[in-house]
């Protein structure tokens, strides 16, 4: 949702890196969730598609749980990427997180049709582990949140 | 997977609360998760489709949630369909479960191309509160583990 994120940090993953069914921009299939600052808090807005049901009319909550984990990573980078002295867009390569944990909390049914806002706050816990206090909002309502941990991206993650 | 779990709880489910993109049978673009006993735990297998990935050659976390997520709600429905003196197959309607709270931990890059298997130990801390513990194991090695909460479906998710 580009009107909503101008500088995202998923626009500059490495390539190699680009391919999350979440947040990847070269995952075709994919959800190309974008997460930005905006002021000391990162966001990330999505408008689900409506195969993402759990019950007719309410969001499926696996896709809530991806739409914080996406968040939670992005958000990691966004925060170590600004303490390394860079912003998106600014033509350097972000670090890459992976999700270390994830703890969601549905508080309300998410409705369909409406424009979700996931908003965080990051903390550093490690220089290379950050943790993330996440909400989610369907325009008004805060339907759920939550906590990501996030790792830069161990050399096990490639092959 | 039908050769993996004979009589899944998610085939019994009334029809209106079978469009669960993670496991409602009549949701033509979902994952068709199947949820089943194996002796006292419950069992789910997946072969992740390939475009669910995280990096390239690894099983995107988002998608580990939402396998977790219907792996506990059909776990739950399972177990208080047990409790009530039914079994999957047997011709009754289980009761449907929405998920509370969601908790994982990513011990390990998953590597796509592998069946996955969620084991759940359930229990009950209230009639209509349930607790699964899970594990995702691709093929022998742990890669996951968390905790689902369930609750039997409010009427707040129908509209």
């Amino acid at each position: 949702m580009k009107e909503y994120v101008t500088h995202a940090i998923q626009d500059n993953y490495a390539d190699d890196f680009s391919w999350c069914y979440g947040c990847g921009r070269l995952n075709e299939e994919g959800n190309h969730f974008r997460t930005g600052w905006e002021g000391d808090r990162t966001v990330t807005y999505s408008l689900p598609p409506e195969k993402y049901t759990a019950i007719p009319g309410f969001v499926y909550g696996g896709f809530l749980a991806s739409f914080m984990d996406c968040h939670g990573t992005g958000s990691c980078a966004l925060a170590l990427h600004r303490k390394n002295g860079h912003e998106p867009g600014d033509g350097s390569v972000p670090p890459r997180f992976v999700t270390a944990s994830l703890q969601i909390t549905y508080s309300k049914p998410t409705p369909q049709g409406k424009v979700l806002k996931a908003i965080g706050n990051v903390t550093e816990i490690h220089p290379k582990k950050w943790k993330v206090a996440v909400e989610i909002y369907a325009e008004d309502e805060l339907c759920a949140s939550g906590e990501v941990v996030g790792v830069v991206m161990p050399a096990t993650f490639t092959k």
